[in-house]
């Protein structure tokens, strides 16, 4: 069981920063998310895109901006559990929650803190029959981790950035990569689409195109997919499939946890913390609805800012915290290090 | 009379920020400080000193920050009445506001979005009897216009960074630099300190230590003032007296426009637009109370973010304007320039 003070679902940036603002209160955090990686939308989505409306940035690419956001929590280090989605939420006596996770991770906290954005990313699946039956027994939608494919045979099939990217990623590491697409034009970054233009000409990337990928074989893992190229099928050998088609946000089981859900997102009470109709339950970032409600990443912050007075009162109800700025008090981080301004001295000039 | 769509109270970073969000909603903005640079508290009191709670900045200058928002707003041409402070509003038959600062320069709009920090900020001024006859007339409480002191003699008075840092400034303007200060100690920055002590030595800036100015002489304008220095009166000629005993922030004029007022800041309607008692007249930053509210300036942003869409909304009753992200819109300045995210490029590879 994984104990922590505030347990936030959903790693995005509001998730992030949520965990800065709880550290400056001494409230230690634990992040869930479906992705392998933190960043939510941002690192998702459009890593390598600019984004205008940062307050402070006149031009961020939305990577760096999580890159930035990991080095500001750093100090207060928080747990993450990766890869996997929050499924259920049970509350317990002494008034905590336990979440459990599809992969059967336990976490405990007095105050849930729901940043889940657009909803669990989940990846779009090809319609393949028995696809289900490969699952992490060769069939992989996201790479969590590319070391799995060293010196394997790896198929990856999909025509944008994902596809394009670790096509020429995993050529350094698989034996051998075969990118299969039902166009013969590519959707993504140019020079994504020109690197993987040159290591088809040396050889290094396996292209068939315009094809489909119609059927898997093996025996308890995949050993070849059947590809269907301008209405001829063939079989193809292969130690994985990666069909990258993208990955697609649902609210899913969240839905179902007892929280007033309007337009996919929950209800809350902005004219306070954010908290939602459960007490101790907060939901903050896209994931959540109040009227005038702007799903902007700067909005986020400023709900993760409010919901973590509450959340610290409603685990000190006795205490009395008195807000400090940043620039005065300093910042002293859970692994001992300390960032403070530079004192005023008081020197006598002679 | 200047006219514009939305005109901010006040430059602090709350104030900057605004302009941005108007900016992307078509909308102009204009500003008035008593102060004469933007910045408010972050460029006034602390601009040198690291904030650590901007998210998305492990670290950040206060003054790099100020920096950054006047570079982000750029596009959006704001203008500026600055070192005048906004002291009656008057409301039209046509609805618009007409604001009137105390030197009389009157700004027309039909919001206005009061981002007053903690008020304006006013100097501390020494209690000397006839200092308020020389005001504009030698005696300067802030340098506005550094220039205005070429190849004359100025004193200053004052133990702090202010006091320290125009000092230096100004011994490469004018043509005799004295400092005066009730002690000898200085409270400032180690460098600023020392640079001082060392311009003292090379003659540049002349030291009178522990003494106050306790009168002011001249016909029409500043000719002398009176030192008393250890028990001893002495005059010291002198064509500028420039006391920098500090600014504070003072709510003023403000509050008798007839808004309503708790713990010496703006009441607004924190569940939907941060408008205040008169309809059309905002409050944003630390300027504005409700419950929960805490001055930071990350709620700033996201108040004047809210506070802009909503005053879209009284301007144009009758469009609905469909929020688009910055990525995927670009950003189009008043000015004629674009931002835009680099297109994904659809590429045959062969
Ligand atoms: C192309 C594009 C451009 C954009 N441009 C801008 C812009 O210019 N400016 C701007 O402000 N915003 C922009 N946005 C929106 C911005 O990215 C979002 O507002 C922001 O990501 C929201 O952050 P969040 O932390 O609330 O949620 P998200 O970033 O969506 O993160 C939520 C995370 O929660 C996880 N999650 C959800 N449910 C569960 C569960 N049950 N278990 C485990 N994990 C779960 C998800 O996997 C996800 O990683 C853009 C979005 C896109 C797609
Ligand atoms: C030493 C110090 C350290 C701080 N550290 C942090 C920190 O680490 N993190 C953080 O988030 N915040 C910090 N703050 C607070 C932060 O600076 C404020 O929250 C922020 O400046 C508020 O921005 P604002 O734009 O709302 O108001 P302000 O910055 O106060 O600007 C308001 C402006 O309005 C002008 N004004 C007011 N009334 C009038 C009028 N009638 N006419 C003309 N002009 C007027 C004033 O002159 C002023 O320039 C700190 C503050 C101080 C003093």
């Amino acid at each position: 069981m994984i104990k922590t003070d505030i347990l936030i679902i959903g790693a995005g940036p509001t998730g992030l920063f949520a965990v800065f603002e709880a550290g400056l209160l001494k409230l230690k955090c634990h992040l869930i998310d479906a992705l392998p990686q933190p960043g939510g939308q941002c690192a998702e989505i459009y890593p390598k895109k600019p984004i205008y409306d940062i307050p402070g940035f006149p031009e961020v690419l939305a990577g760096d901006l999580v890159d930035n956001l990991m080095e500001q929590i750093k100090p207060f280090e928080p747990g993450f559990t990766l890869g996997e989605r929050a499924d259920t939420i049970e509350k317990q006596e002494d008034g905590t929650f336990i979440v459990t996770t599809n992969r059967g991770t336990k976490h405990q906290a007095p105050v849930v803190a729901i940043a889940g954005g657009l909803g669990s990313f989940e990846p779009r699946k090809p319609l393949i029959d028995n696809i289900t039956d490969y699952e992490d027994k060769g069939v992989e939608y996201i790479i969590r981790d590319p070391e799995i494919y060293r010196n394997k045979r790896v198929l990856i099939a999909g025509g944008g950035d994902s596809a394009l990217d670790w096509s020429i990623f995993l050529t350094d590491i698989a034996s051998e990569v075969t990118l299969v697409h039902r166009r013969n034009e590519f959707r993504g970054a140019l020079d994504s689409v020109e690197k993987v233009q040159e290591l088809k000409k040396l050889g290094k990337i396996n292209l068939i195109t315009p094809a489909e990928i119609v059927g898997l074989k093996g025996d308890g893992k995949i050993e070849a997919v059947v590809v269907k190229k301008e209405g001829e099928e063939f079989e193809k050998e292969t130690d994985h499939f990666i069909p990258l088609f993208g990955l697609s946000p649902k609210l899913g089981p969240i839905a179902d946890w007892g929280l007033e859900i309007e337009k996919n997102a929950i209800k809350v009470d902005n004219a306070l913390d954010y908290q939602t109709n459960i007490p101790g339950i907060y939901a903050i970032g896209d994931i959540n609805t109040y009227p005038g409600k702007l799903k902007l990443i700067l909005c986020g912050f400023h709900e993760a800012t409010l919901m973590c007075q509450s959340a610290y009162q409603r685990i000190f109800p006795d205490k009395r915290y008195v807000m400090k700025y940043t620039t005065v008090s300093g910042i002293d981080g859970f692994d001992g290090s300390r960032k403070e301004a530079e004192k005023a001295v008081v020197k006598a000039i002679e």
